[in-house]
């Protein structure tokens, strides 16, 4: 058996997510394997590098799937293309290792959440950022952000129900940056709680204003409480940008 | 009875055109007229400035109506956009003489279309750009395009079947850039005959996969035969950009 490691960028608007669900639901997962059974003729699955929600888009989300077939890793790209649904690219394609797995594997990961701060309604742009038009201090939620790196216990921002084994993880890298009407918070950890992003993305908009200070942070961090962070900040100004392994 | 002039920005995409249609179509128009008649208690009739088909868009659309109401010009900004799809933008409301018309008034009008060249999808841009990945010769295609400035017949880039006055428009300005992966063509004119952008775009794009040479352009506006020029280009990547009055 073959490995098949591929690079998928999609606009999530239209799925339930990337993992396959109950019939009827579009997922991503979905649509790739379906459109594999008809290239190969073999049901396959796909195993992704993050779970993304409803709504939630990637840039760079990594996948990958065992395979018999003899099609060459390259022609994968073109043929699965000219099949999925406009919104759904594969943007490379190659043969990986019997081991590699593309969310086991994974040693960092990169999400990016844009929000909207203009009066003016974002056209063009509505289904890929959350529009926030209240004043925001922006300097206040930069003090906060740095608060965020290196090792924590992430409790406080982790969806209530949500059972992993431990909820420390390393966050590599946190910066917020203004890109003319977008404010953009982007984070690099080795790994995330379920809807973690959103959940910090929500809480660094209720210090932008004026709820809290951006060094409450810390305490919040301490606390474990998710109760006393901020509301989960919808999918659609998720993006998942880039895995590393 | 006041006379109100708007600039309007939307995504073309699930429209069937500008202008109000049969029942059971969504139009530009019908959206912002059915609108404000919940808004004022009036059925008013808009005037836009370009009657833009089914799936082309407008970042700088220009609308009058005549109303009796007395709701402060700068007000019907936020009171429509509360009330319309997200697809469709006000962006700008001010009462102006009342011999203003959109379309009648306006001096001169600039559209752009653009041409998505890479061979990977544009899953985010989709609906706004013609995805075309033949290898095109630019400098080719930059070659015939100032020979569209000036004064001409343009009935070779009218749609068949149209029937207005005169056939002869002044285009003033005409520039095809190349933006990363997209190639842009915009222009400016003081009128545009029927379909005549996305008809000059089609021609400009046999041009530059070499069926014809820039200057070839000049015999095919003498010859004011429709059917010599290139097809018409996709609506999906045409946008009305701007109205001069």
């Amino acid at each position: 058996m073959r490995n098949i490691k591929m690079l998928v960028e999609y606009d999530g608007t239209a799925y339930a997510g990337f993992q396959r669900q109950a019939a009827g639901l579009r997922t991503i997962q979905g649509e790739i394997e379906d459109r594999l059974a008809s290239l190969t003729g073999e049901r396959v699955t796909l195993y992704g590098a993050g779970r993304t929600d409803a709504g939630v888009h990637a840039l760079g989300q990594v996948i990958n799937f065992h395979t018999a077939c003899s099609i060459p890793a390259a022609r994968f790209v073109p043929a699965l293309n000219n099949g999925l649904p406009d919104d759904i690219a594969i943007l490379d394609s190659a043969e990986v290792p019997e081991d590699f797995h593309a969310r086991s594997s994974a040693k960092r990961k990169t999400y990016s959440y844009r929000i909207w701060r203009s009066a003016r309604k974002p056209v063009f742009e509505r289904h890929t950022v959350y529009r926030y038009a209240h004043q925001l201090d922006i300097k206040m939620m930069m003090r906060a952000v740095p608060h965020l790196l290196g090792e924590h216990d992430f409790s406080c921002f982790q969806a209530i129900g949500a059972k992993v084994k431990t909820n420390t993880r390393v966050i590599h890298e946190a910066v917020l940056e203004e890109e003319g009407d977008l404010l953009v918070f982007t984070v690099t950890a080795d790994g995330f709680l379920y809807k973690m992003v959103r959940n910090i993305t929500g809480t660094l908009l209720e210090i932008g204003i004026g709820k809290h200070t951006g060094d409450w942070l810390i305490e919040l961090l301490q606390s474990r409480q998710r109760s006393l962070a901020g509301p989960t900040a919808p999918a659609e100004g998720l993006f998942l940008v880039r895995v590393d392994y």
